[in-house]
């Protein structure tokens, strides 16, 4: 019995990690999609979350049958009570994906800032790091990466600063880039939204670790404008 | 033995209730404070948050306990897991309570618009019916009620796009209301994002009684813009 269950553990840590780099090529093409205004690219994404959700049930599903039927001890319950929690973070986080690919298919061609678009580009690829190293964190269940990561979480609201800032001066200098500079804000926005939910993934592991949950970064969440 | 159980959990329930009006009044104070200006109702907000964050914390530890020490039957189990997700639900909730009070503290004097501080009172006033709602169904264990308050989500959005309209027609007017509409934009995202963590916990609802994780609202969601 005991053996059926570690195998059945491990079997949910791998989905669990499965569904943790689809939603990390989700949020890749996302931006990739929304700088080079690739609106075939924007659909696959917003299609793609259908199996990001699914994956959310399935790991639902799977950890409530082990809770229930096999009662196991608390180290257990609470990697299972890990997963349950840290999948519904991923799953939002393909949410926010499915919003910066909405936000490309909006694009109506308006004028565009390059300088701008480069900082979105900056700031998804710190945000696509930032995922990759919570998922390793995750599996090596790494509590001293894990409170470094939150760290980087600064660093990704520092990128909201910059955009807003340039987008306010954008705005102000030529109307036509009104529309267009909305966009970046809340590409932006969602950007930074993504690095809120890795920082509770690392509450996460800190939890599998420590027992104890705590809020890394509070006073610095949603600092970024 | 059960008798006890019983007890605790109905304690668990009345607590997250109590964590759920906490939340609201969070809401409700930091539109109030946006809306009013009113920078320390802004900073009453701000330092409320930690006894949120605290009960989200203790509502954790609790379900934890309730799980690891009793081993409850499915029924019960299904409802102290709905009360670990959906607590994180609220505590995030009461994280955009916290970005609304910041934008009214980080507001420094510039141009408002009046028609768009209206939409955005309207707009909370409907997300507070509707987290009142959600608490209520809850209370009630309400499949019904839960979908219903699910699709006023689609309202919620609706307000959203209103609200992007008129904050692009008046940045393109007057480029002294970009700052403010930057603003403006940013408390709708925020209000909008509550909306969905109310669609989430009327999605914790269903489990509760099908014992089925369901996406409601999965297009319409982040359609606010």
């Amino acid at each position: 019995m005991r053996r059926l269950f570690s195998d059945e553990l491990n079997d949910l840590h791998a989905r669990f990690s499965e569904m943790g780099m689809m939603v990390n090529e989700a949020i890749f093409d996302s931006v990739k999609a929304f700088v080079n205004h690739d609106k075939a690219l924007a659909h696959s994404v917003i299609d793609n979350d259908y199996h990001i959700n699914r994956r959310e049930v399935d790991l639902e599903k799977r950890s409530f049958e082990m809770i229930a039927l096999q009662q196991p001890v608390t180290s257990d319950l609470r990697m299972i009570v890990t997963v349950m929690k840290a999948s519904s973070d991923l799953e939002r986080m393909g949410d926010h994906a499915v919003s910066i690919a909405k936000s490309t298919i909006r694009v109506k061609g308006e004028t565009r800032v390059p300088e701008i678009e480069k900082v979105i580009a900056q700031m998804a690829a710190a945000v696509k790091e930032m995922v990759e190293q919570v998922l390793d964190a995750y599996v090596k269940e790494d509590a001293e990466a894990a409170r470094q990561i939150a760290e980087e979480d600064h660093g990704i609201n520092d990128f909201s600063s910059q955009i807003y800032s340039l987008c306010i001066d954008e705005m102000t200098r030529d109307a036509d880039t009104i529309v267009g500079s909305m966009d970046y804000m809340l590409v932006s926005s969602y950007l930074e939204r993504i690095g809120d939910y890795v920082t509770n993934i690392c509450e996460w592991i800190l939890y599998l670790k420590t027992g104890k949950l705590l809020e890394l970064n509070s006073n610095a969440k949603e600092d970024g404008f």
